[in-house]
């Protein structure tokens, strides 16, 4: 009954799932609520930024020749014949020793070709009429900030597959998106199986445990930007499973189960992969913990079997589940993204697998470090809600100290990598 | 008509603000709704974890005494009286030389005192009975998870204030939280000000732009976990502003305006401000950008006066009023987290204000770099859609360099920070 599995490497795994990648398709919505959601299609500029010459401040536009010579000596009047605000636009036209009075912002009248600043002159009224006195020379273009001259019409300002952030969607409405079109949320079923299983709300009952695993995978499913749909727990029980599978397959765009997938007797998935006609594309990987995260695809739907402990289906979710959700919803930085840091911590044994240590990220002096979280007992329930990084020890013949160098992935990160964490070096497994 | 104003210092522009922080009030949600919301009470384990003695393995469970003599050269046989999944309770007693077949999860049945691992015995059948070999001896307590080790039932395992991940929603179904309590959000009235401005929706006009610092506000509510109501752009109009800002502040918990508070002669809102009866807290800070940024206040209800600049407006609301509302949902690291990183880039020009570069994070070997992004024209519109920090140059006669030390304020942060970024020096202003 105990099955021997062929354990790959997290690269390999990484690779067979990627094998089945797909772009979802789109939709549009309301720019009101695009937040977090991934563009469909690159943003383009509407037009030019600015979108005609105008005022970097308040102040008068005037014209610069005018102003050659006038000097702290000799203060040239200037007579202000309009004033205009943001959103208006003067009709006069500015002619010899003129100016308009014009706000932040404002378009510059005809005829004038710089501006002054309104700090820099002196309002005077004189016979019902207003003039300004200038006291310095100033030069054609002076505070003007010239139509085209941050962003031209047409230019490609957002690669498509970007999630939409406040600075996003700012750009969305500078550039006339009332409507915005974003990758549709892939629907991803949950079943949590196992008969020990109770639900969040069931009272405790010898032998068994409130399942966690199943609200986990919703909450990691929603950060990554998909929708859940989520199935009632399944006893192990082959033939409640196998109907839970095939409606889920027709429901969702792919499928989650945890729990099952040891070598245990009472672990069905196998069988049902068979029956479901599915192809197995590995069932253990060479990692802790998460060894026996397992993945199988049906006409190009894939099943993934995350593991029953709670760690171990986190770690599987965040490296092989969310890059394939991030892909199908456009992004080109669809991996977990990883940065190198420094360890706080000694962990002096030696394992041959490569493992993800959950941890704490902090930061001195420039340097990022990581510590482990949950090392006392207590630890071990909350450490990934604790953890905002997987520290990654990767296997071999020593420990790893205080002060070395390691990867950490990063959990509560957005931007994605564009390549996976992979190990280093293959060996023979 | 051009008012003076006195800038006031970051550091106490923050304490004015948070001088009127207040809790908001808790509601009660599905477990299925609670992503990301702020917990209302301290999450308590509702029993102990384990919550009875159980394995941690596949294996058999039996009499540590019963091995005392086992081993290599004198295998044992045990029978195997029973055998139990996850989730089922042996009903069996084990006695000498006994043995039940459990699994990973599984309670250790009466009787039994260890646990030996499956991979560690070979099975047999004879006569119609089913029997194990042991080779080794084991101790009482042998692969046993014992009932509370890890947490005992009544821990405080979690904050209120904490904002809800993947591994706080799995502890909550792990507790019985079928239903959770959580900080209401906070609702944050939202209207843009200035009559240049157009909705996404609008094509160009004359001397006229879209609105776009509304809907990045809109974004950077959801971001924090708040909720938004956007009012209607407002044109430069006393009255018309005045009464959207009487039904804003009627039907929400804070407003926020964008534009209208530079000293140009359309900027209505101090007019307003004493019109509502409102307590002006600031309308100038020490710092660029965002140095309009103001704050007024109405028998304790905020009302924060941003920058029509949408740096300014970005800067303004991650620095004053994301604070507020995070304690508002109950957060004990109420404040936008910072770190220390090193520049890439030099800023050679010495400026007395402090400045709020936008920038991006990269990281290598360890260390945390941060540069500016939208150093080029097109950059300026696209910098707060690319920044995942701002970097902090504090004002002052010298100017910065390639690798020297600065504050990053972590704009993707989800965790805060219990105390404010500030000046650490403050002279006269």
């Amino acid at each position: 009954m105990v099955e021997r599995r062929k354990p790959i490497w997290i690269k390999e795994a990484t690779e067979k799932v990627m094998e089945y990648k797909k772009r979802g398709e789109g939709e549009t919505v309301s720019i009101h609520e695009c937040d977090d959601r991934y563009l469909y299609a690159p943003l383009i500029a509407d037009h030019d930024v600015p979108p005609f010459d105008r005022s970097p401040y308040d102040g008068f536009a005037l014209r610069a020749k005018d102003t050659e010579n006038a000097s702290r000596e000799n203060p040239l009047l200037f007579e202000v014949i309009d004033e205009i605000g943001a959103g208006q636009v003067s009709l006069q036209k500015v002619g010899q020793l003129e100016a308009v009075r014009i706000m932040t912002g404002a378009q510059i009248p005809v005829g004038a070709d710089c501006v002054i600043m309104l700090e820099l002159v002196k309002e005077l009224t004189e016979g019902g009429k207003k003039y300004i006195e200038v006291k310095r020379t100033l030069q054609e273009g002076d505070n003007i900030s010239f139509q085209g001259e941050d962003t031209q019409k047409g230019s490609p300002l957002i690669d498509k597959g970007e999630r939409i952030n406040p600075g996003i969607k700012a750009l969305l409405a500078t550039f006339g998106y009332g409507k915005v079109k974003v990758a549709k949320k892939p629907i991803v079923g949950i079943i949590a199986t196992g008969s020990e299983l109770l639900r969040p709300e069931d009272d405790l009952e010898p032998g068994k445990i409130r399942d966690s695993n199943g609200y986990m995978i919703e909450s990691q499913v929603l950060r990554t930007g998909g929708i859940y749909k989520k199935y009632d727990n399944c006893a192990d029980d082959l033939e409640t499973l196998y109907q839970a599978m095939k409606t889920a397959l027709e429901e969702c765009d792919i499928v989650i189960t945890t729990g099952g997938v040891s070598v245990g007797d009472f672990d069905y998935l196998p069988e049902i992969y068979q029956r479901l006609g599915a192809k197995l594309l590995f069932n253990k990987i060479a990692m802790r913990p998460g060894s026996v995260t397992s993945c199988a695809e049906i006409n190009g739907q894939l099943l993934f079997g995350l593991s029953g402990n709670p760690s171990a289906c986190y770690v599987g979710f965040e490296l092989f589940v969310k890059p394939y959700l991030r892909y199908w919803m456009h992004s080109d930085r669809p991996y977990t993204r990883f940065i190198t840091g420094v360890l706080k911590s000694d962990f002096p044994k030696p394992n041959p697998f490569t493992r993800f240590v959950r941890g704490k990220l902090s930061y001195a002096g420039g340097t990022v470090y990581a510590e482990p979280v949950g090392l006392d007992k207590s630890g071990v329930v909350t450490s990934i809600a604790w953890a905002d990084c997987l520290i990654v020890l990767p296997g071999g013949t020593r420990g790893y100290g205080e002060k070395d160098e390691v990867d950490l992935i990063l959990l509560e990160d957005q931007q994605g990598s564009e390549v996976p964490w992979q190990e280093k070096k293959l060996s023979k497994l």
